[in-house]
């Protein structure tokens, strides 16, 4: 039910992925909106939390929201893991709540991957989950970010920066600053490797970017708001002539690749991580496409335990 | 002698701005290491602070320095205004510690324009000065972004937001939501109209946007990595195959004026807001051309007597 192009766009991205992944995909809402479900089951829901609803009332009020039930199934071991495209605080309020966190975990973060085109992508948490952070969290999510980093994208000993405004170990604001040393002083599972700074997020020189969950979110937004503008603006230039038009004929297909590799619906979206389950936050123009990468995203999770990975990194 | 490119660059800026603008411009510095000057004054000076120098400490032992002496130069009446591509912090510092804080204000910021294609400069403030910031000092932030938008642009009645990750009051880190309830209360001389998110930097939708300077210089560095990966990518396509070059010939005219629009060497430079004087900083890799742009700001800056103009705002 969640998502700017649902019930469709999610409801025809789970038949594909239940078809092309071979993974039973249950479908959670009001079966009358999901419609026809092209044989997948459907856990009925009444209600919605809209996009733009407050996310707390919204988890406190509505219990038989579908995203309330979908964080219930996955605590009941009625499915191993959970896929939303809806409102994100929302997702996390119901998988914090219903599936609680993971023990010695001191707050959950969003962990979302910035596409580095010709290289795996780069880890950035938290992204949104926590907007004021201490710094014995950032830590955390360093360790959880490393566990993730490595389970899902294969790196042995990920590497592990700080985001910051500066290189130096004096750069930075008083949380980063703590952070720093706490990390210099070494974190198990940790490979830490310095400050880095927001033009080094689409660069191959690091896998991990920690920070808090105000600047991830506004780094994120930003980078997205920078990439569709200068996209627009290329294309709005190729299209501006005659021939231009003609000549980019030859051009769009060779930024084709790019432009997917760009594409957050290539990505299967951002990873909750710390609660007890595995839960995939979509970006909420998700994609039939989107779905099915968030899908495979989350059975290739499930597989890893990434869960239980988690758990011992934080214990 | 400030810059990835002095003295080269930087005189040859001067000449260029002495002579196109009609502005008399002293350099400071080493005289055997600035050589030929074409005939501009030379105000000695026997030290540098170096681009990765301890700020604090190069100001406070380096008397003879660059920096300093043309902070003094300023302080003394000797000149208008200081432009430095030099080391960012030093500058601050020497602005500070030799012209002072203007009456009343809190923490001086670093006023940064983001070009937007088709429109004036989004302002961004603080762009790094300050990596801790209270709310009061936002809401002085917000005072002195109008002034310098209203006069810089000519903005009648700048539209202020603050930068956050949604655009709801209760969105954001606690400073932030403590800044917007002081805004959205009223403080004289902004016109503030709620948060903008990172992707509406690049829009038209605001003049000024507030933050603190870990968040501002982060989000800075983000949009310009972006920028800069999304132009080689594109200009890495166009020289890839023969075809792909001879089509460029006709897409790369139509998107100069962009790139242009972009640069931030057309944009003279950001402001230091706060202290007892002009003084800009322009960006470390700052061309001859970047130097002309920002000595026409500074004296544009100085005709319109900005820093009376924030005096009186914060007063």
């Amino acid at each position: 039910m969640g998502g700017d192009r649902a019930p469709g766009e999610i409801v025809a991205g789970a038949c594909r992925a239940a078809e092309e992944l071979d993974v039973d995909v249950v479908l959670v809402g009001d079966p009358k909106a999901i419609g026809d479900t092209g044989g997948l089951a459907v856990l009925p829901a009444s209600e919605v939390i809209a996009m733009d609803e407050d996310p707390a009332a919204g988890v406190r009020r509505k219990k038989d929201s579908s995203l309330v039930r979908a964080a219930e199934a996955v605590r009941d071991g009625k499915a191993s893991a959970m896929v939303s495209a809806g409102n994100t605080g929302a997702t996390m309020g119901s998988a914090l709540l219903r599936m609680g966190r993971l023990k010695g975990v001191n707050r959950p973060a969003i962990a979302t991957p910035i596409p580095v085109p010709g290289s795996t992508p780069t880890v950035l948490l938290d992204a949104g989950a926590n907007a004021d952070c201490q710094p014995q969290w950032l830590v955390q999510f360093a360790q959880m970010g490393s566990i993730y980093a490595a389970e899902r994208y294969g790196i042995e000993k990920p590497r592990v920066a700080l985001l910051s405004i500066g290189e130096e170990a004096t750069k930075g604001n008083s949380l980063v600053k703590e952070t720093h040393d706490l990390l210099a002083a070494g974190a198990p599972g940790v490979h830490f490797v310095g400050n880095v700074e927001g033009r080094d997020l689409l660069t191959d020189q690091v896998d991990v970017v920690v920070c808090d969950g105000f600047t991830g979110n506004v780094t994120l937004k930003t980078l997205e708001g920078a990439m569709r503008f200068m996209r627009d603006a290329v294309f709005g230039a190729m299209v501006s002539t005659p021939e231009a038009q003609q000549a980019s004929e030859v051009l769009i297909p060779l930024l084709l690749p790019l432009a997917t590799e760009l594409d957050p619906d290539s990505h299967g979206g951002a990873l909750l991580l710390g609660v007890d389950g595995v839960c995939i936050i979509s970006h909420g123009s998700s994609s039939a496409t989107a779905i099915v990468n968030a899908v495979r995203v989350a059975r290739d999770m499930v597989e890893q335990q990434l869960v239980d990975r988690l758990r011992e990194a934080v214990a």
